[in-house]
Formats: C-alpha cells, structure tokens, sequence
C-alpha cells in the first residue's frame, strides 16, 4: 500500500522543462557511451538503470539546490524522474539502432574494401558513405514509426501477460526507491539493501576493469571457470553481477531454459557440427563466416525465435479478436487476486490512454512517407519493399517486445538480419541486393527495437504510476533529440579517427563488417547456407510451436516444467556464459527462498537491482576511460600450462 | 562448561596401539608430502591440523567397525586424538628439519657444482653426498634434544603467557569439535559452522588450484590485487583462506604490528636500497645473493628479532629466578579470572609432570654423545662447535617458540642461517667452513623446529585437555619414526630423480643452494655483507630492545598500540602478502564484532579453525596430485598491458 497517500501529478506535469534538459545532457552522454561500444566491440548493455539513476542525481541536486534558495515551485516526483529515464533510452537507443556500428557504416566504401564483394563490378551501387544530412533525414523518417506499433502492444504486455521486463522492473525499483514516503519502513530497508548490493555490483566492476586491458582476453569477463574446454564452448562464469541480478528477478522457467538452450547448442549441436567441418562447409572459412559453423548459429536461432513468437502472435491475435466480438475488448480477466498497489497501477496506466487511432493512423501515414522517401535515399531500396517491411514490422516488434518481456535480451539485431537477408535475396545480386538489404536491415530495427526497449520504459512507468501520456510525449522528444544527437557523435568519431572502420585499428566496427556480409550472403540465396542447415531450421521452426502446443494444452503441474523456445534460441547465437550468470541468479534466490521465504521476496527484487544497477552505472566511468584511451594497467589472462610453458620463455626473452 | 561431566582417560589410557598405528601411516603420508614440497618450493605449511583432522578420520572409522562387530573395547577420546596429531607432528617435522631440501642436500656435490665454491682447491672437504647410514645416525642423534629443552618451556608459554599457537589452537577446536559432549548446543552450531567454512575454505583452494600450472607465476596466490607495482613490492591478497584464519585467531596488535612491518620494509626500505644498486651493492648480482638486497632482508628480519627474543628471554629468566627465590616457582598470578574450563585445563596440565632433572639430565647427556659423535660424521664440525650451539640453542629455541606462539610463523630456518653464518665464519675458508656451517645449521634447526612444534601440540594438548606426559611420550614415538621414515623418503626421492637438485629440473630443491651460499658468505666473513648492512642490523637490534621497554613501561592505554617487534620482523624477509591476509582476517573479525560481539565471540574462533584447516587438508590431495605429476590444467597470469601486447602477438604465432 506505498502509494496509497500518494498524489500522482496530472500526466501534463509529469512534463517538466527541467525533465528535458537533463534528458538533453544526459542523452549527448549516453549517445557518446553507446557509439564508443557500438564502434568497438558491438556490445552494448542495457543504459535504463543508468539513466533513471542519473536522472535522479542530476534532478535532485537541482531541485536540491532550488530548496536552499527558496525557489523550489515543484517537488521532483518519481514519474518526473521515470519521464527523464524514457527521454534517455529514448535518445541513446537511436545510438544503436541507427545502425552507426552496423548496417549504416556497412554500407561504407571502408567496410565494402573489406568485404567478400570488393570485386563485385556493380559495387558502386551496393555502397553509401556517410554524410551528416542523410542520416538524419533517415532516421527522422524510420525512428518513429517504431512508437505507433508499441501503443497497441502495451496493455497486452504490461497488463495480460504481466510480463516481467527485468530491467526496467529493476529500474523501477530503483526510482521507487528514491522516492519513498518517510514513513514505509519496509521500503527504507529495501533501499539499505539495494544500495549496499549496488556498492558491491558497482566497486567489483570497478576492481574487475584493472585486469581487463583487452576485454577480448583479458579480465574476469574471459574467466574459464569450468576449465579451457568448456570456455572454448562459451560454457563460463564471466562475474557479471548484472546478470546475475536479471537472473534474480527472472522466473526459475527462464533461466533454466537458457540453460538448457545452452547446453543443447554449445555443448551438443555446435561441436558435433564442427567436426563435420570440410564435408557439411568448407574448411578454410573464417570463423565469423555465415557459410560455415555461424551461420547454424544464427538461422537456426532465428527459426526457434520465429516459431515461438509467431505461435504467440497469433494465439494472442486471436484471443484478442474473440474477445473483441464477445464483449469490451479486454481479455478476460484471469481472477487472480491483485495488490492494492497493482489496482492503483492499472487503474493509472489505463486512464491516460493515447488513442488507438492515433497510432494506426500514425503507422500508416509514415509508413506511406517513408515508402516514397527511402528509396530517393537508397536506390536499390523498391517502395514496395518498404510496404513489405512495413506489412510484417508489427508482428516481428510483437515477438521482440515479448522475448524481451520474458528475458531482457532485445533481439532487434536478429530481425535485422533475417531482414537483410530476405530483402537482400528479393532484390537480387545485379540490382543492388546488398544495399537495399542494409537499408532494409535499417527499416526493421528501429521498429524492433523501439517495440522493446520503449515497452521496458512502459513497464518502468507502470510500476512508478507515471501517467502513459506523459511517457509517450517523452519518448517522441527523446526521439527527436536522438535523431539529431546521435548522427552527430558518429560524425565526430568519424571525423577524429580516419582508419575508423578498419580491422585492427582502434575503432574496427566489427558488426558493420558482419552484415554487409550477411548482406552478400543474402544476395546470393538460401543456396548458400551450409549443408542441412535449412532443414535444421525448418526442424526448429516446428519444433518450438509444438512445444508451445505442449504448453498450452498439458496440465499446468507438469506444463510449468515445460520449457520455453524463446529462451532456448537466445544462448544458440550470444552464448552460454550470460545464462550460466543468470542461473547463479536463480540459485541465490532459491536457496535464499528455501532458508528465508519472506525475506527472500521482500527483499530480493531490490538486491537483484541494486546488483544490476552497480555494473549498469559503472558502464559510464568505463566508457569515460575508454574515451580518453585510458587502458587498464592488468591483463588478467589464462592459457593452458602446454602454452604458458611457450609464453613463459617467451616472456623471459623480453625482460632479457 | 564443556568438561565437566567428562571423564579423562589417564596418561597411559591416552597412549594406544591403534594410535599409533594410523600415526605410522599418517606419519609416512605426510613425510611423502613435506618431502616433495621440501624438494620442489621449499614453503611448507602447517601440518597440525591435518594430522588432527585425518587422524580423527581413520580411528573413528576403525572404532566404528570395531563398534558394529561389538569389539570395541575402548571408545575414541579426544585425547588420543590429540596423541595421534603430536605424534604425526613430530614424524612428518623431521622431514622438513632434517634439511633434506636445504642444509643437509647442500652438502652434496650436486649442489656444490652450482654454487660459487665450485672452483675452490679444498672443494671435496666441504662436500659430502646422501647415504642412508649416516643420514638416520646423523638425525637420531640431534633429533631428541629439542624435547629436552621443550618440556621447561612449556608452563612459562601455556599458562603464563597465554600464547595463542593459532595453528595449535585451530587443530585443538577442531578435535574438539568431533568429541563434544552430545548436549552441548552451541558446540554443535560452533562444528557447523566450523564445518561450513571448512567446505568453503577446502573447495576455494581446490577451485584455485586448477588455476596454477607454475605455483610461481600463476594462479590465485600471485594475484595483484592492489596493481602489479604494489605486487613487484610483494603487497597483494594472495586468496589464502588459511592466513585469512590465521588472522582472525590472532590478536589485532599482531596483525597491525605485521602490516607495519610490511610497508616498513616492503613499502619503504627495500625499495629505498634498490635504488642504491651498484653503489650499496654489486648490480650485477643475482636477485638471491645474499651481498645484495637478499642480504639486507634476513640480517635486519633476524636482528629485530634477535632483540626481541633476547629482551623477553632476560625478562622471563629474571622473573622465574626471582620468583624460584620467593616462593615455590610459580610466576604471581595476574589475578584474571579464568573460566571453568581453563581452570580444569591448568590442573591437568600441571598434574602429569614431566620431571625437570630428566629433561636437563637429558639435555646434557646428548649434548656430550652429540659433541663427540657429530665430529665425526661431519669432519670440520669441530667437537666445540657442538658444544657451544647446545650452550645459545635453548635461548633461541625459547625465541622461536614465543615467536611462534604470536604469529604462527616458525623462524627455525632463520635461526639455521644464522648458526651457518656464525660458524661457518668460526671454522674459516680453509677449515671446511662451508661444510661446518651446513652441519651446524643442522643441529640448530632441529632444535628451534622442534621448540615450535612441539608447543603447538602442547597447546592442542592443553585445550584438549590432554596428559603432558602421554604428549611427551607420542612426540619421543613420533620423532624416532621420522628420524627413520624421512631419510627412506628422501632416499626413495633421491634414487628415483636422477637430477635431484638442478637448476630447473622438476625437484630444484631450491633451498639447499641458498643455504650453500649462505655459508659461502658466513666464511668470507662479516666483511662481505652489502654496505651499511651491519650498521641497519645494530639499529634495528638496539630498536626492539627500545621498543619492548617502551611496551613495559608506558602505561597500559599506551602501550597495547605500541607494536611487537618480533611480529615487524617477520615480512622483512617473507614478504608482506601473508601479512595482508591477517589483516583481512582482522577486518573480518572487527567489522564482526562491531555488529554482533556475542555471535562473533562464539563463533569467531570455529569459523578461523574452519578456514585454516580447510585449506590445510587441501595440501594433502594437492601434494599427491603433484607427486602423480597431475600439473593444473589452466594458468592465470597477469601482465602489463605493454606486455601483454607482445604475448598476444606470441600467443597469436603459436596458433598459427
């Protein structure tokens, strides 16, 4: 009953002038972050908890400041401080899904020099070197469609699947946290212990960095804990607490299906496919080669992640549409018993609703926009493939925002790639099929993407009572500014490092690289996947609607043992190290609900955040470093004792 | 109140046949141990509480049997318990002081060939090789003598100074532990815990363990947690749960008075003198010679301690003859109230007396066999050599035990040098001085060893309520096996390796060329110590005495923050790491006892013994693993980043 003597602030002063300059200050920040790991190693986690922590630091001390001075009108509330952790994702979002690090840049001459078709005779027309006017006028065009299609999408989620987006649930509690009234003691503890788990999350991050100089070698994130073998298998603890965390607040379900997805592919699949190496795909490939062992990897994923969210689309699709014609378009209600504060969520988050016309009627009207102007931009890119995109987008955003939902990993990238490959296949190799699968690659994410990280910001808001209007007016200003913000830090890093994009230099944008290749193989037709992988694909596909069959039909004692395809596909393509995390998770929480149930659950939620939120914030001193080319002073490595034999003369030479 | 209601088995209850024959086979276990690691790195832990722990094990497993089949006789009492660790104690000490890896190895030509006497004329009269015969005679002979001066000691270190012996200690809780009376609840909360932090302590080193192919370079215990400058300085937390225990168990001015012996000398001086190389000293030595840095570090470690083994040994000396005049010998009382379970202890304690006469009467009778028997196995080792060690052997004998009894740490080898240097400079270069000062250090070792350890049983002895004499008699059984099992050991070593002893083979035994060397330097005389040497050694001699009279005569709010000499002295020459992970301990224990001092009263001294013995039976399955030639499959390593540029580069040729 926290908010029961809580005034919630009409959804129009949830809007602060305040809110947007810090969103404006901190999104410029969190491009820089995103595009430093974007144009480095591609990875980039999860920014919610740093920004909605941020948010707060920036706010408070200002209104804090304001009070000494008497001037204060407006107390900060935590729905103004959810609106400003939207406008950020919101901003830095587009740092990544503008594709600065991937398609965007892939379709460079730098990356093409680089690539298998650098000696195609048409590679003029599969390439587009950046410029600060068209990247902008691209992403104003394709970014906010992405909006329309998740307003639709929020209240199935949010509210029918209940649905438990880990961090923007942790990045809830959190601003919760902060905001407490005095009198809950309950909550004083939580946030006692949320912030000793975050001291701890964040000061071992920190001691981490020191023995990290190469993070591809080097540091605890490389530590084979389970010995060499099973690390070559992607089978490690890497001492991410972050994930441990997200393990923490997943159901039990989850991450045991990671686990198992894990070991069936990098334990069974994967080296048994590897000795075939030389008769099912050539020898001589490199590792990052679709045709070869990645290529498994990828599709097969890809196949497993379609079935489960294509049989979800369409079972939800027509429970939706039976419950449209029954009564009054709200599914029936499943009875269960709810908190006084889940009731005052919902009421809330049902009361300010952005009309439904609004968004399809947005939807359609960029989409007929951008069918027109895209392909002025992109040549090979037909109108009508646009229209296509545009035709499947929602039910792909649907599946993202639901896996997403289920185990925080936005798989926007993959979607981006089956688009890349079935555009790039459409448009054929004499026709530019390279550019307009990059562009169509383009296309797709911001849609995909938007849908999940914009349904976290939903979540978050839900569990703060900030009003969905006010998010929605955020996330279009938070756009907005990251349409212009992020070409422009892309453009500076453009400018400052001339051999950017190269491999082995500073900045080597290694995905850029990946899906122009992913492009060429696209081009080139299904004909060019390695031996039996279709049909592993086309295996997985019926696999995971049987399963979800399986689900829906046995009884629930034994359905809830029935793991779930989605979190299965996840570790085929990322790995295994990051479930192994989340099943530590799993673990704490379990023994700890077996020793202290009532302790567990009251104070397992702020533990899990405050673990997430220490590594989350720490991304932004580290990237602060990276930026000023501050290297670790310790590589941290392993080597098995055959060759620390060989480096151990080796090292003896050069101290000589 | 644990003893009350127990029953004590009289002394010669205390002694069985079955204890002494799983001593026997505990004994040649841990002798196969402590040989190879005598022979491989020279560190040898503390064996006390394996001993206990294994020997537990066996007996309660035999009585068990005997139990079923209803043949049991006599059931397994903690004292017999106690009887079994002491006896192993004793056998397996033989095999680390009998200098098989350093003093009495040193002697061979093996040794000789790679030391810088290799090319003097009179080289086969300071060399003499293993052989079976006179191995064994040479250890019966200066073996037992330590018992003799161990037994006056043991009332002054036990019951008057209340030492701690953490090592003692932990092994006395430990067997404890496994005989408390059924009823006693919080004894069975103290096993559990004991027991859950043994596990924990066990399975971290067993995880370290796969981390450390080279015990040099890699793994847990070279981690440079701190940065790799302040490890070059030895300041790092090298993992050890056992020092962590150590820590715990001994008091806070121990712990700080380390620490600031470590940054005294680690952190300021060394690297002071390092940067007089080539002015101080030859900069073309190597890193071990004692006319270098190497040299600084032992004669200032043994000056400090010197000082202040020296001041207490007057101190106590003059009390006890005081107090032989007054009254009936026994020291004033200082008026503590002492618990229930102390006063039954001092009363058994007390009760068997082992008879002064016979313990001086002893003394004298094999200091006359040995100074005329010695001689003649050793033919430089005049017979007044001899002598004059039996007449300085008990005072440093008594410093190596009250030393012990603080910090856990024996000097034994400290002391070993030192009579190397003494008369090896006496007998002089043309006398076989080498091979004196080898022989010498012989019969010091053994008697400062066995000061120590032997104190360490009493002390377990004492707790658990043992009979002194029953102890006398297990450490007369045990050290007789040693005098026998160790040089079959060594022997079944020394035929079975070839190259036993060189420089880079599996066995270096790296100590038996440093302690050659050494006496090569003690009979060029006092002249060839590195500049100003001498002088920092009477400072720092004259700085304990200060100290110490400083402790006794400021008044007591002062003086329990002045540090402890003997304690500063001892990362002088070990290296502070160690020191580090007391300090843990210490923090561990304070931050304990600042939230809950009752729990960490209780439960502080189980949860240490747990992490001591923990890793200590790790040892065991570690050395077979080593003598099966089971190398750990990964080693971590730490680089700089520069170097480790270079190693990936290197590494990269390997794969290649």
């Amino acid at each position: 009953m926290v908010f029961k003597d809580t005034m919630i602030p009409s959804w129009k002063e949830q809007l602060t002038v305040r809110a947007f300059v810090v969103s404006l200050g901190l999104g410029v920040m969190f491009s820089f972050i995103v595009m430093k790991l974007t144009l480095t190693t591609g990875i980039i986690p999860s920014m919610n908890v740093a920004a909605g922590l941020l948010g707060f630091f920036f706010v408070k001390t200002w209104t804090k400041a304001l009070e000494q001075g008497g001037w204060l009108k407006h107390p900060f509330t935590r729905q103004e401080n959810t609106v400003i952790q939207t406008c950020v994702v919101a901003t830095s979002g587009i740092a990544f899904s503008g594709g600065f690090g991937s398609y965007l840049f892939g379709m460079s001459d730098v990356i093409a020099e680089q690539s298998s078709d650098a000696d195609w005779p048409n590679r003029s027309m599969n390439t587009k070197n950046p410029s600060l006017s068209w990247m902008i006028g691209f992403l104003f065009i394709v970014s906010f469609i992405g909006l329309c299609s998740v307003v639709p999408l929020r209240k199935i989620m949010i509210i029918d699947f209940k649905l438990i987006y880990p961090s923007g649930t942790a990045t809830a509690h959190l601003i919760n946290s902060f905001h407490t009234p005095s009198g809950a003691k309950l909550a004083k503890k939580q946030v006692s212990a949320l912030g000793k788990f975050f001291s701890f999350s964040f000061l071992w991050s920190f001691f981490q960095w020191f023995f990290a100089s190469d993070a591809d070698e080097c540091g605890f994130a490389q530590f084979p804990t389970f010995g060499l073998k099973a690390y070559n298998n992607s089978f490690f603890f890497d001492f991410s607490t972050m994930y441990v965390g997200v393990g923490m607040i997943c159901p039990y379900l989850i991450n045991v299906s990671l686990l198992l997805g894990a070991i069936l592919s990098w334990g069974i699949m994967w080296p048994q496919i590897e000795k075939k190496k030389g008769i099912w795909y050539d020898a001589d490939l490199k590792p990052t080669s679709f045709h070869g062992l990645q290529g498994y990897k990828v599709f097969t994923a890809i196949a497993l992640i379609l079935g489960d969210g294509l049989y979800n689309f369409v079972k939800v699709l027509g429970t939706t549409v039976i419950g449209l014609y029954a009564a009054d378009g709200s599914t029936p209600d499943s009875g269960m018993a709810t908190s006084f504060d889940d009731q005052r969520r919902m009421q809330l988050f049902m009361k300010d609703q952005i009309p439904t016309w609004l968004a399809v009627g947005g939807y359609l009207a960029i989409a007929a926009v951008a069918s027109t102007t895209l392909p002025q931009i992109f040549k090979p890119l037909e109108w009508y493939y646009v229209l296509v995109i545009y035709a499947f987008a929602p039910a792909l955003a649907f599946c993202n925002a639901y896996g997403c939902g289920l185990t925080d990993w936005s798989l926007a990238s993959t979607y981006g790639k089956l688009a890349i490959f079935v555009i790039g296949a459409w448009a054929g190799k004499s026709h530019g099929g390279v550019m307009a699968g990059l562009a169509a690659c383009g296309v797709m994410m911001n849609i995909v993407a938007t849908a999940s990280d914009l349904m976290q910001d939903f979540k978050t808001g839900y569990m703060t009572l900030a009003s969905p209007r006010a998010m929605f007016v955020s996330q279009v200003i938070g756009t907005a500014m990251g349409c212009v913000i992020a070409p422009c830090v892309f453009w500076i890093f453009y400018s400052a490092f001339p051999d950017l994009g190269k491999v082995g230099s500073q900045y080597p944008a290694p995905f850029a690289l990946v899906y122009r290749n992913l492009a060429i193989l696209g081009v080139e037709g299904f004909g060019s996947l390695p031996k039996h992988c279709l049909s592993m694909c086309y295996g997985f596909f019926a696999a995971a609607i049987l399963i979800n069959v399986a689900r829906d039909t046995a009884p629930k004692k034994y359905s809830r043992f029935i793991p779930i395809p989605m979190a299965i596909a996840i570790p085929f393509y990322i790995g295994s190290s990051f479930a192994i995390d989340m099943c530590v998770g799993s673990l704490i929480l379990f023994i700890w609900e077996k020793r202290n149930k009532e302790e567990a659950k009251a104070f397992g939620p702020a533990v899990a955040s405050g673990l997430i939120c220490g590594e989350g914030i720490w991304s932004v001193p580290k990237a602060i470093l990276a930026l000023f080319q501050v290297t670790p002073p310790i590589c941290m490595r392993f080597f098995s004792w055959r060759v620390n034999e060989k480096v151990d003369n080796f090292v003896a030479t050069l101290s000589r």
